[in-house]
């Protein structure tokens, strides 16, 4: 089974994708696609959109997974949001993935074993669990901890 | 110049295509593009951007506009909104097609010539402002009235 976590945002989105045989993990492949804040909204979105494909036609995964969506107090921010993760959630449709969410509690929870745990706590786990894989960065990490959480929660 | 204008929403995504050349508007075509609420929400995205980059690649419009988004006081209906935007407007980007933002208010205004306009008054004014135009639904003549505004606002 290979797993493609996705961690949205409108500046930067972190992917990453993994091979999940029942309790063994193997990192496949990870790295954050970044768009230009000058260029339009359309692009940015488009661009988004593009990579996200590119990665599924590369690595073609099984499923997919995201956070649930954070409700931001700011309700541009939270739009920005919603609109990255619309365009990059339809390129999964595009290629009949569905796309599970699982709450960040239940992540945090599948990857450290506790739903408090702080995000260096995380990135440590990933070490363990993924040897040897080299993390695009935050977002790319982040993305990889749903592809694991998912691999438990399915 | 031809003008698309852009009703998103997850449930039924108005469209509509006009011809402005100088005061002169004309009616080329609108559409509505309903999703199943039974499918997943990776596949109602995807079909939102796939149909939505058919309609311009059937009329081939220099621009497109929507509205501002309207933030709902229910945060999951917010989130719903601009994902679906997201999929429409990411659609728009990988065509290169700007896509102007107008507030409601303004739309209303250079339609029917005030801001607190009812839906009725609007859609009345499309049948004078597009004689003989056959008009798909309420959300296909949103995204009219969203074109002819931007036509009006550039």
């Amino acid at each position: 089974m290979i797993i493609l976590g996705l961690d949205p945002s409108l500046s930067c989105t972190g992917w990453g994708v993994i091979r999940s045989e029942g309790a063994l993990l193997s990192h496949i492949a990870n790295g954050q696609v970044k768009t230009d804040p000058k260029a339009p909204m359309a692009e940015r979105l488009h661009q988004l959109h593009r990579a996200i494909a590119d990665v599924i036609e590369s690595h073609g995964p099984d499923r997919a997974a995201c956070e649930e969506v954070f409700v931001n107090k700011n309700a541009q921010s939270t739009i920005k949001l919603a609109q990255a993760r619309g365009a990059v959630i339809a390129a999964c449709g595009g290629r009949s993935l569905a796309v599970n969410e699982h709450a960040a509690r239940l992540v945090k929870k599948a990857v450290v074993g506790t739903g408090a745990a702080e995000k260096s706590q995380v990135q440590a786990m990933l070490k363990v669990l993924l040897p040897g894989a080299s993390i695009a960065g935050a977002d790319a990490a982040d993305a990889l901890a749903v592809a694991i959480a998912d691999a438990h929660l399915g």
